[in-house]
């Protein structure tokens, strides 16, 4: 993230790092893109980002492969972490468990997914994560462990 | 799956069915052209696919994303249930659960990814999956809960 | 449970074969007796139970075995979505997924498990729980699947 | 560990260790007495313990509870990883899954449980469980994430 001059990774919280590289234009191409997976909201522990399924994410059976429900699971819970670090620290998403409640059409509608901490400790971090459709209806649910680590300068 | 004509899905196996599918040219979009994912082997409880990492499965930290290994594993588990699913039997699957043992680079070469059968019963079935890079090193390991149940012709 | 006389299973939901349970001094023995495990509060979709830790619950490192968490977070999430349940259904735990947050002393206080159902279909059902100590800081976290069917009378 | 003289646990791998334990009569109270579980095979990560269901062991409806089992795959498992832990190092476990295959009866015959490392890395540990009857049917089947730390003289 060397390219991004006049922002200081080694002293910005996690929550400041987000921050930057979501209003930042140097991003490099990432699955972001490739799914149209847009951030909503950002805070300290608590990450919300959102994605309307498309007809290239369908399995055999026609409906949204339970991979993009996992992909966005895994992004907010581990946006979530990331946004509660303190500076000088960083994490590994050691797994992922999720839970899944319906199926969704890729004709369906925008579907949102939240991440919250339920742990953080020095070494280890916690969080779940839940999908929701355009009409409130629980679609997916997950838990994830992080590693947390000292980062150098 | 109305179009492929001269094919009887109600009195075909799992293994039939997904063997049909991967031969057939009348394939609607889905997400295996998204991600480039090619299936390697089909048999009866075990399954094999593969993919090539892209720039675009990227994470914000310029790794492969978990998503897309999530991907992967979703796909051979849930596809080795199917390949041992007797005729006029489909199955849901009701969660998954990844374990990330080393990161990918995104640059790096081909994953593969295998997922074998653990256990088939009358109501419910398991599998698991690994995924291995071009050295044979472990990725990702998963196992998958699913449920089976009857379908009418 | 034929020894109970005057209460009809097959006609009571969950939540009242819950309650008959807990108020009957017919039960035979169970884990409940080896673990002086107690039954706190029981209402639809939510169970709270609680236990002692014990110096005979303690694992080679001296500290509480996971495995008695693991039974706790299992009683409170089945139980709940047992309480959950229409009446002539019934339930199988197929999964169950533990987070370990902090290690318990055998000689620390009492341990609260709090089950929730998350949701509760036709054929399958999700819970959560979670372990807390005298202090109110979380021990432990889970989440459950389980197959949902009907019985017949 | 302090009472016991003459084995130094600074400078012993995880395997001398629990071999050390093992042989040794000053072990203090702990699970493997309440529930009479007993170490069959102890090697670099493997390991093999088998319990014999009791009437205490029931859930409510009259079969072993799922936290016996839960309680057996996390000793196996946990072991199978401190098992191959080099000296001055320790570990902890982060989490524990478990998928039930078969409800066991507290009358039937001794379980047999079986826990495999599947990556020791420096700083986190996966293994494998397996828990099979007398028929050597599976029962269940689980997966654990650990943390592995360097621990001071």
């Amino acid at each position: 993230m060397t390219e991004d001059t006049g922002f200081d990774f080694a002293t910005a919280t996690g929550l400041e790092v987000l921050r930057h590289i979501e209003s930042t234009q140097s991003r490099r191409p990432n699955i972001g893109e490739l799914l149209g997976l847009s951030i909503d909201s950002l805070a300290e522990g608590r990450v919300v980002m959102s994605l309307e399924p498309r007809e290239l994410f369908a399995n055999q059976l026609g409906t949204m492969h339970g991979g993009i429900s996992a992909t966005l699971l895994d992004s907010v819970m581990g946006c979530a972490v990331h946004s509660s670090l303190p500076a000088a620290t960083s994490y590994t998403t050691l797994e992922l468990k999720v839970n899944y409640i319906r199926p969704v059409p890729t004709t369906g509608g925008r579907l949102t997914g939240i991440g919250n901490v339920v742990h953080l400790g020095r070494r280890s971090a916690t969080a779940e994560g839940r999908i929701t459709n355009e009409e409130g209806k629980l679609v997916a649910h997950a838990t994830t462990t992080c590693m947390v680590f000292p980062v150098s300068a």
